[in-house]
């Protein structure tokens, strides 16, 4: 392994340590209540490992597990039941929802103060003014693993590869938060390559296997890849394996350090989720965030 | 006059007339409501123009003006009652307030359908989530001005300068909108100049008086000054002038078009207030945005 890997799996393994260690000095138990619907085995395993992670970190965890077949009123009664009991802080939807439910509806109906995905319009508000809210979790674990690879962001330029609005448009803001110089691109952008040599850190989050190549990245840069993509592998028993938006192999000579995937990005997310429900947990009481859970 | 001057005030008096073809063919008069608050003169002369461009645009224009003493209840109480009233498309509450009135709780009670100015913590994440809303009136001038002088911004590189919520963050984001690759950049940046020297479009936000020289500016790059800065001038009659954030005179030979300061950007601001008026009056009831006020 070589050392300039930055190990997602240990940066979230500490914040959630983080995590538990802040809700053992509350002097309230954060509950964290998700809406599971249907039978998607994904979102199943992912919803487990959600629930372990909570629990360890001495949060309760609550479930409303609802079948396929359920209506969207139905969904939203139920987000609206969340809504209004003072003993939940953080409302998670998982997603996707069956096609017969619109998600934006029912995300609409999350309190933004228990929105712990920060997927609703007002926590878009809130990130895009400044103002204290929710951050959707994935961008925020982009932003940890940078941090703690170069500490202080100040002044360096980040490029942003993709523009979705649940981890290219959220990243920007973040490390703008962090002043850092930040750059949006995507799939119009000309000169691609050039504009992310530019970059001191990378972060494409567009989805295609092994886009980024050596030559698209400076000498030293730290290079955080949101990508998730399953492809062909016939040397796997499984028959495919995952890989980033980055050419891992070509990119970890020329980079200063580089996320693998798997292993990189996708762990910080539920660690970001945990941080959020903690988050939430204070500030719907009027309560300090912990200091050690500050970005 | 340089022949690659952006007539700021000729390309907001077409917009203003579109406004004004739109409204004659519409089966309802979009009306307009300025909260005005106290005696500040600038504020006085500012919402004189509106209300005149207002009726010319063939709308309604309803004032509302409170003494400066007005209680901060009493100008919420006013906002509710216009949001509550169905004969008003926009309501515009004139900044600055009065010191002992907070700004940020009242905005927070427009209703963001009738958001004009497009302040609210709803309309700015509808824009960050890219879903239909009204956005901010100065950085949607800037896009109009850049499309009026170079047609499709695809794949151009905008460099906006100034992260601020009222232009440098919106105007990055309705940029983004256009398909433009997208440089945000600060009193943090590195290197500002050469950062700026990438821009196709360059956008400096910041309010700085002839901050940006010539060779801060790729030849033939699209210049919009959003600054207007008043400095001491000897010379004039007043012992004042208005300049932009770029040192026009050093960047006119450079530049492929650039905005003047004053008769740049300025005279969008309010065209695009008229604007946002008739998207407002014709979503609020259903009705299809004009085609001609499309951007």
């Amino acid at each position: 392994m070589s050392d300039n890997l930055i190990d997602g799996k240990q940066v979230a393994a500490r914040l959630r340590a983080a995590v538990g260690l802040a809700v053992s000095q509350l002097l309230i138990t954060p509950t964290l209540a998700v809406v599971l619907v249907g039978d998607d085995p994904a979102s199943h395993v992912y919803v487990r490992n959600k629930i372990k992670f909570t629990k360890e970190a001495g949060m309760r965890s609550l479930e409303h597990r609802l079948p396929a077949d359920v209506s969207e009123a139905e969904v939203v009664a139920t987000v609206r039941a969340l809504n209004v009991d003072p003993d939940v802080d953080g409302i998670l939807v998982q997603l996707p929802l069956p096609a017969h439910i619109n998600s934006d509806r029912v995300i609409a109906e999350i309190n933004p103060d228990k929105d712990v995905d920060g997927l609703t319009e007002t926590s878009a508000g809130r990130l895009l003014l400044g103002q204290p809210g929710l951050r959707p979790c994935t961008p925020t674990g982009c932003v940890i693993l940078a941090k703690e690879t170069l500490g202080d962001l100040s002044g360096k330029h980040c490029v942003v590869i993709g523009r979705s609005i649940l981890v290219g448009k959220p990243a920007a803001l973040l490390f703008l938060e962090q002043n850092c110089t930040v750059t949006l691109a995507h799939s119009r952008t000309e000169n691609l390559s050039a504009v992310c040599r530019g970059a001191d850190i990378l972060v494409p989050a567009v989805g295609r296997p092994n886009m980024v190549k050596a030559d698209w990245i400076k000498a030293g840069a730290c290079v955080i890849d949101v990508g998730i993509n399953r492809i062909d592998d016939a040397s796997r028993k499984s028959g495919t394996r995952l890989v980033g938006d980055v050419d891992f192999a070509d990119a970890v000579p020329v980079a200063g350090a580089i996320t693998p995937v798997p292993g990189g990005v996708g762990p910080m997310t539920i660690a970001c989720l945990l941080r959020n429900t903690v988050l939430a947990a204070c500030a719907r009481r009027g309560l300090d965030m912990p200091d050690n859970l500050a970005l």
